[in-house]
């Protein structure tokens, strides 16, 4: 047994989709996040700025002393996540490698198409996870306005905007045959619906919940999956506290389910 | 005669819009631009986050010892001008108020559109800038996806996105009869040909070109213009330098003229 908390971050607020499904997958555990919203987004940024902007995300949750982090942001695991596990002495699971499985244990024709953020897609990350599990063909697209789109409300199944954005992103990626789709950013998952509505017939795999399914088996193995008597959930933000309450629930499904504090780095 | 630089900065590179306007009334200075990239946007996060990024932006272009500093972000005008006008020695000017005064004397009938961030429009600071020079009644919209629309090159005249969004936008600001619209976010002249075939008959006002027109003002009647004879312009930026340039063109119009170097705060 092992009570001490399980450190979650994101460049944001998108990472919420993540804590949704360990919170599903993993109800007895007590989770501390950290939402970058002071300096959201990170996928349209350089990787030396995505990595040193991560060091700081991971020096603050080390101060809770995790048992393991969930880096619940595609960019940062995909940009960034070889140098933090080098750096910090703790279990680090990003979202990239478990997706990556998923897919290849999925798809049928090994055809696997990828959607993320720019900084993603730019990175290979997805490709090569694949390719060390699979034989699968990748084919990856960036979807970068999909992230301003979620946060500005524009997720509703028949969205013209979106559904006319989505069409343009899916097209190169649905033209190869892919008949498995990684959604390959915590941001997502919430236009999930219409996303599957432009790519019918296709497996779209969670990349937050694969990650949440990966640290319970670490934590099972390992003996370390808490009793439930521990406190409640926290959550930090690097910009208002109220901004994130107001639209965290269309992220988690659900309320936050405890106190939102404001930092500053 | 000053030859002393003008310092002019922006939550990123849209304010190379006013760049271009304040190279081509005033061609004799030099221009010292920080872009903060690394954080941008700022129109989406809270006032003392907008506050605190000024902050650092004006202690940046301070050691350059500039003669004047353009705020060239429409939401820093809006949300912190007047504190960062107290707390430094410096003459700033902002993209507020010239606009407003630009659009009071430009109306024919007494109604004023804005359209901006969505921190801008909820300080209402243009309307209170109209308010000071005018009777003139001010309508106001938040369009926040203008900013990524425009960064991820959704800029053709007849882009069917953008234009869908803008329909979106406008429709409640042009419902009211407005006959003439303030650009309250420096990227928006990046789209000025679509916005103005949404609003046919529309006066469109570029915040940043009457700013600049304001500062050329300020520096004749108080004979602190240049004499020509001082250094290339130089620019930086809180993210990568060649993912600037790259972009700087959309907005400058032309390529940088000068050196581009990454800081970290």
């Amino acid at each position: 047994m092992d009570n001490r908390p399980i450190g979650v971050f994101d460049s944001g607020i998108g990472g919420l989709t993540a804590v949704k499904e360990l919170s599903a997958i993993l109800p007895d555990e007590e989770i501390v996040y950290f939402g970058d919203t002071g300096r959201v987004p990170y996928g349209t940024r350089s990787p030396e700025t995505i990595l040193a902007y991560a060091r700081e995300d991971m020096d603050f949750l080390m101060k809770y002393n995790p048992k393991a982090i969930m880096v619940a942001c595609g960019t940062v695991s995909s940009v960034a996540l070889q140098t933090i596990k080098s750096d910090y002495d703790v279990k680090i699971i990003g979202v990239v490698k478990s997706a990556a499985k998923k897919a290849a244990e999925t798809t049928r024709n090994g055809r696997i198409g990828v959607i993320s953020t720019g900084a993603t897609h730019k990175s290979g990350a997805f490709k090569k996870a694949v390719a060390e599990v699979s034989d699968a063909e990748v084919f990856s697209a960036a979807c970068p306005l999909f992230i301003p789109l979620v946060e500005n409300g524009y997720i509703e199944r028949d969205n013209k905007v979106t559904r006319l954005v989505a069409a343009d992103y899916l097209a190169p990626v649905l033209d190869k045959g892919v008949d498995t789709l990684i959604l390959g950013c915590t941001h997502f998952p919430v236009i999930k619906d219409l996303i599957a509505d432009l790519a019918p017939g296709v497996a779209l795999i969670d990349s937050g919940k694969e990650a949440a399914l990966h640290l319970k088996d670490h934590l099972t193995e390992n003996g370390l999956l808490s009793d439930g008597r521990h406190g409640a959930n926290r959550y930090f933000v690097s910009d208002a506290a109220d901004g994130f309450s107001k639209v965290a629930k269309m992220f988690l499904g659900r309320d936050i389910d405890g106190e939102i504090t404001k930092i500053t780095f």
